[in-house]
């Protein structure tokens, strides 16, 4: 790797936004597989990658899924809703309680975080939702219990392009050797 | 962005290994503070960045450190060790329970994954260590019980670079419109 790598990554690291507007123009499969390919890249705990995608397209269920995270009816706007599943028990079966309530969950983060950057690099945006009914979404997705949803990554072009949000600065929270209070 | 930089980010999500075997050679401070510069981007819940960050190079810190990563002795090979500390608090006070075990891991995770990616960018090796005890590594650290050691990365130049670990089909981990049992 070149040092223009690195460059090049940062880049779209610090480009990257959470999108919630989004133009009406549709995303076609070659993009989303980019996004599902870089997903399944990621690192995972024992190689497990503990991981599930339901890509959802169908407008019907994208209201649902919007109405299941609290009414945030900006998300049906997005095209494309990737809801992301942690399967608790390909973590849990190798590494029981730790891999059911921390590794996957640790383990499907790194691999949104792939998504999100290339959707980025393909001039997509993207917006990670957190906030849901879990119970609802897994109803609506037809999940089964072993498997959680963590995720649902709203992916379109997007319709905005907001300032970064304010970031902590390294001071505040990096250390050496030992943890230390910030300032 | 153009799409050669989305050609160059897979090449980075897919170069990148585990690497547990490091040259005897220590990584300016330059490049490490590229990593945190990097982990700092990553998007969080309430853009409340629940992240701490310990980088370690103390030789008898990093042996204490493989101790307590249940004796993986060949962490110490790596000049550089970096204690990812997600603070509960942070998201606990703006999300209750749910920041505190999910959030808060989601977020330090993706910013771990642009500390993975960025490293390898930069021609560094790392290894994401996610087997230890927490409380000994909390000790070692001196952590307050409000943040949680979710991981220690190990930094260095790599002394191997091992064929990919093979990844689960896309087939097996996508479905579309509705979760579907794999074949």
């Amino acid at each position: 790797m070149t040092l223009s790598n690195a460059d090049a990554l940062m880049e779209i690291i610090k480009g990257r936004r959470s999108i919630r507007s989004y133009r009406d123009e549709d995303v076609d499969d070659e993009k989303i597989n980019k996004l599902l390919e870089a997903a399944r890249w990621a690192p995972s705990a024992g190689n497990r990658q503990p991981w599930y995608f339901v890509v959802v397209r169908d407008k019907h269920i994208r209201k649902r899924l919007a109405a299941a995270a609290f009414e945030q009816t900006w998300m049906i706007e997005a095209p494309v809703h990737i809801v992301v599943l942690a399967d608790k028990e390909r973590s849990g079966s190798c590494y029981g309680e730790r891999g059911r309530t921390l590794y996957c969950i640790q383990d499907t983060a790194m691999a949104i975080q792939n998504m999100l950057l290339m959707a980025h690099a393909l001039g997509l945006g993207t917006c990670f939702v957190g906030a849901f009914d879990e119970d609802l979404v897994a109803e609506i997705i037809g999940v089964p219990r072993s498997m959680r949803p963590i995720a649902i990554i709203t992916v379109g072009y997007p319709a905005e392009y907001p300032p970064p949000r304010v970031r902590r600065p390294l001071e505040e929270i990096v250390s050496y050797e030992k943890y230390e209070k910030t300032p």
